[in-house]
């Protein structure tokens, strides 16, 4: 398979660092091709404005249709255009990054911000549902897989079911859920080192030895059972009754909880 | 009071840059005092790196400590430091923003990232407790209020609690608990501005109005009644099984439904 691995940490000498070498050594030594983007080593931009869409400020800028405009008529920047064609390639698309303030550093979010655009990661018509658009589990990035690859300060417990930070899967619902299964791919659960600010070398064997495991397994594992958009667990884009009876919260858009 | 709004929108003609004058303007006219920091206008560098900590890259970055260090020496970016004095005066915190992937843009994603360094925003020693750092509840920012204020494309239906896309409060756990609560704010509940692809004249008076509504009991409004670390809730940073017996999920963080 192809990979596309988005790297999103300061320094190469971190501990992000030292598991980004040996994720893209696990990769290419069983057979894949990979790609990277290493946002920090690209100085990639991450503020979306009026230039990534070739316009000037003259005009008021209305983002999502500016975007879809820009990517219809090949004006979007050229540093967009060349993360789309990487993409084009993957089959697999890793995200690794610390967690900071509990989501994706902002390198990180502003590629997604600016990379996303309308037309191509979604706001793509359903030709089954007249006025609606592809999205949760159906998308501009459908048959692909995406990893997120997590380094985290506080220990396991902190971000279980009950934990004091929150569970990490709901944590990270807005990229597993709203990002990855909404433009089509299928989101794995996915792999969080804990307790990096004080790790033994045993402790970075076994984060390490984690990370091989679930990349060697990356193209058969089971994703996240979320519910799609159109699998009739929806009416009006609201649970219907029978879904989740009775429940709430975003643990309810799973179809299974394990 | 004094206020600080922190406004992240590219284009100031936008329904967003409307609705900011609009808070300004009522803020003000109610007799409090407003500073601002207009992240676009400001052109604010959201990538955190060695810099912030006026360091070089010859040394390995840990950022977390490298924060701590410049702070304590008076090294950290100008910039980062012009935000700690505005803070420094705020009573109340205002972060406004349209929601992209279901959660701020980078550029204000990059302003906490910098902003809310280790000993100034967290990693504070809590006396009571030794060990153990001031945080959920209390922290470097405790007595100010935070108010998020954000505009939607969806429906307010499929952001509500069996809503597709997640429930509003709970996709944005990792602003409200994760960095407003978990510094020491108290979080008030969002003002959100839904279907903002499609307003008419009459739904921005609407939009207008409660967001002058909610301004106006800013200063006196319940905050969300997330659970404090040291509430006797938590024991080793899991819920103990009294409190929310038997639930899971970021709602059972609450003290409260409602």
């Amino acid at each position: 398979m192809n990979v596309l691995w988005i790297f999103a940490h300061p320094d190469a000498r971190s501990l992000n660092g030292s598991l980004y070498r040996e994720g893209i050594d696990a990769v290419t030594g069983a057979g894949h091709q990979v790609e990277v983007s290493d946002l920090y080593a690209m100085k990639w931009n991450p503020v979306v404005d009026a230039g990534d869409y070739g316009r000037d400020d003259g005009e008021r800028l209305l983002v999502a249709p500016a975007s879809k405009k820009a990517l219809e008529e090949g004006t979007l920047s050229p540093d967009i255009q060349a993360e789309h064609e990487k993409l084009a390639r993957a089959d697999l698309v890793v995200m690794q990054f610390p967690l900071w303030w509990f989501g994706p550093p902002a390198i990180l979010k502003g590629w997604i911000d600016r990379v996303f655009v309308r037309g191509y990661a979604y706001g793509l018509p359903d030709p089954d549902r007249p006025g609606r658009a592809l999205r949760y589990g159906d998308g501009g990035l459908a048959g692909k897989r995406a990893l997120a690859v997590v380094t985290i300060g506080g220990t396991a417990e902190s971000y279980g079911p009950r934990g004091l930070a929150g569970s990490l899967e709901e944590l990270l619902f807005p990229l597993l859920h709203g990002t990855f299964f909404y433009t089509g791919m299928a989101p794995l659960p996915p792999v969080a080192v804990h307790g990096t600010n004080h790790m033994s070398g045993e402790d970075y064997q076994a984060a390490s030895a984690e990370l091989r495991r679930r990349l060697a397994e990356a193209e058969t594992a089971e994703p996240i059972p979320y519910r799609t958009q159109n699998g009739g667990d929806y009416d009006d884009d609201v649970l219907r009754p029978g879904a989740a009876p009775g429940r709430e919260g975003l643990g309810a858009h799973r179809a299974r909880r394990t």
